[in-house]
């Protein structure tokens, strides 16, 4: 396993005092990470969120064990009990995660405009760029070859990994996290016929991104037109994904790989949109809706719920079986009618 | 708004001198930007595209609109009369649009090998790398960490945004417009089986981009393995697409974000291809060709027109009721050619 | 054609020395590129892979030909005859293929911190940042502008082009292939909700890759929650692949560009997934399972096989025809069954 670096050692007792819950068994039992429990070894503290599980838990080597409160009794380790196991779990790593030990200051051979504003506490990477009239918050991370344009603007406590692009005027709130080859602000597409050929339609909205964002790996999010593109507080995005101008992400709401937003779609508060799901553009989407992974969404939805298109795969002979029929199902319909008319006669 | 810088004000007379169109009402009237019917304030011109927006026209308070022949007595406030009000905003959204104030010259942070061929009038960017034997036309901008490998050609009056990656020998044309995270020349996917492993086959072809031509962030476009990736004069390629290796996309053609065009595939001109639209490799689509968002295209296209392949998403119960069927649609259709059997009887 | 720089002349006898095969016809014969049978000129050898080609070698022009064994009589040309011809003709596109000409050593604009470990024959390039603790193998290449992060290992003769960022404590074999915007080792995709928010998972886990592994533009691999993601031997990754956290790619398994596999998946060795094909979550798939285009994985497959889930695109007219039934599925099926018990009366 490539830790990032070597974790501290925690003792049950101070874990306990740090993050709450119930501590049941020795508080001197020291452990220095965690782990699942098939893998856990004595210097672990394992977890049980799932009730399917519960089999592992008998045979964990682990030092110590997270479980909820029904599994009192299911284990004689140390144990701490809780209402959510995952959470609790989510929370003690956080405990243990390395610190980047990132350096405040600018590295030399960073570039930054004189008239960018950089409070001492921030860390600017080596040959990373930060333009004209930027103003970045307290603690601010920007990672080696990242671009940051003229008048961004990022909130205390932001970081963004190396080779992230933002560009000029968006603004990024607090405790944002961007990874590597993330793309905040590019054009959005737009364009008008001009009889053969195309012209642009500037774009010239910005991109405003509330507090508590994660924007993963090579996610695009493109500017307005000519209002923002705005992505709300605690939104939380995977590697992959494509928002369009002019769309709204609700607060709270996540979106895991390669799915893609089309532009000016406006998706409300606590959705979760699976892998690779699709939504096309001028919709609007309900808080609280839950689209599965590889799903389009060709209309709006006023209500919340679960929504799914995927469609099934099969062994290749199958298949060729069955989707020859897909392009003549209104003709077998027409078919089953006419049998029904028949049958009245 | 995020506007990227203070726009310039214009009076009605001077934008019509300059766009067209004829101008009904007081010429002093001065615009500052463009906005919509339903945002735009007292310093805004706003227009009327689509006649569905008519009710915004009684509301809006904009100083001034841009409207159609057919709705010429629609409005009493000060209006600009043209044949396609869509276009027309484009255009003067251009004379808005502000300039982002690139300086000439090589920046002291960029490597510009000896031997590229670099004009006065060009602008490279903090830590830029520009490889032996490049050519960069006149007024080429090229972005804060991009990398331009060596004998890459890049025409008149381009431009690379932060953090586009131009592998060797590619040529793109004049005017050409590259997004963050853009690459252009990477090796083709081509390998050959031996045995149990893969061998690659290098990729020696490249890629050659016409004139007038964007390329969205994170999108790529390979190289050729043995003959060039071509994308001709106007095509519009918005964000993570991926074009395959020996793809030629016909001149004007406009694609949404996330299509994928596997390789040897060859598209006609005039094309437009919806968000997540996917090509399978060599294939033929003929001009003015028109696909859907999110339809996969597996065999050529002869003929211009639109084609489709989206299937519907639904709550999640409805939809497990019938895509259960979708993988028995062939027994289906057996049960009703008995029934029809029976009948003749 | 835009070869990156002028290829070598080779004669025939040189050829088949150094990759074998059986010669018939002058051996001094010198060729100095590879081309395809219909493009081919009087300086290059050509090759007939596929039968269904034969007719284009009546009519080339080139100097010589590779072809099989079954084809041995099918030219006049001097020919070079294999087992192979697809194989043969990636080898030899391996000798002509130009040589980049990388220097060793670091660019002065490099960073490089002081307790990595970089050997003599490794070379830095422009911009690049190699961080603490790194440990790079012999003649590795690190492109322009690359992000190579604290603890990072790359094995003898991998190469980085420009703008790949590596993150802490991933670990790349041997002869690997990097291209550009590829991130490796950005955190996977965990968070366990915290009433109405949202609590991120520290990914402490890391990524392996193996030997001989080729990695495309702008893929992703998520370095693992716990443990690592892993990438054995030999696997090919083409472009804008999403590889989530805790995943492990088998040997020598190939896939096409945009492909998507959620978290902890398991796929075997020897397989190959089409274009945009998705492989969901916690799925394990066997060793030479083949995987169509466009193609959604939801179950795991423990079979040998082609497996495809790819739907029918049709001119929009049609379309709305057909696919108005695939949400009615269930209703049609109910009335075939009701037509069936009346026939029974």
């Amino acid at each position: 396993m490539s830790n990032r670096s070597d974790p501290t050692a925690l003792r049950l007792a101070d874990i306990v005092a740090r993050v709450g819950g119930e501590l049941v068994g020795d508080p001197d039992v020291t452990v220095r990470r965690v782990a699942p429990l098939h893998t856990a070894g004595p210097d672990d503290l394992t977890f049980l969120a799932q009730p399917k599980y519960r089999a592992q838990l008998r045979e964990t080597r682990a030092a110590a064990v997270v479980i909820g409160r029904a599994e009192r009794d299911a284990t004689r380790l140390p144990r701490i009990i809780c209402d959510d196991p995952y959470l609790y779990f989510a929370r003690v790593a956080q405990l243990f995660a390395p610190d980047d030990a990132v350096r405040p200051g600018v590295h030399p051979s960073a570039v930054v405009e004189a008239d960018a504003s950089v409070p001492a506490s921030a860390s600017i990477g080596p040959g990373a760029y930060v333009g004209t009239r930027a103003r970045l918050g307290e603690r601010v991370v920007v990672g080696p070859g990242c671009h940051v344009g003229a008048g961004v603007e990022l909130g205390d406590d932001s970081r963004l990994h190396a080779l992230v692009s933002i560009y000029a005027g968006c603004r990024i709130g607090r405790r944002a996290i961007l990874h590597s080859g993330a793309v905040v602000g590019a054009d959005g597409f737009g364009m008008a016929r001009d009889g053969e050929r195309w012209t642009k339609i500037p774009q010239v909205g910005g991109v405003v991104v509330g507090d508590d964002v994660e924007i993963g790996a090579n996610t695009t999010i493109d500017r307005g037109a000519l209002e923002d593109t705005v992505i709300e507080d605690g939104v939380k995005l995977d590697n992959q994904i494509q928002i369009g101008h002019n769309v709204r992400i609700g607060a709270h709401t996540a979106m895991a790989g390669c799915v893609g937003v089309a532009g000016s779609a406006r998706i409300g508060r606590h959705c979760t949109v699976g892998g690779a799901g699709m939504i096309l553009g001028h919709l609007e989407i309900a808080d609280r809706v839950q689209i599965s992974s590889c799903t389009t969404i060709s209309h709006s939805i006023h209500k919340p719920g679960t929504y799914t298109g995927l469609y099934p795969s099969s062994d290749n002979a199958s298949w060729a079986r069955y989707t020859a029929w897909v392009r003549h199902l209104d003709r077998l319909a027409d078919r089953v009618r006419s049998l029904e008319k028949e049958k009245k006669k």
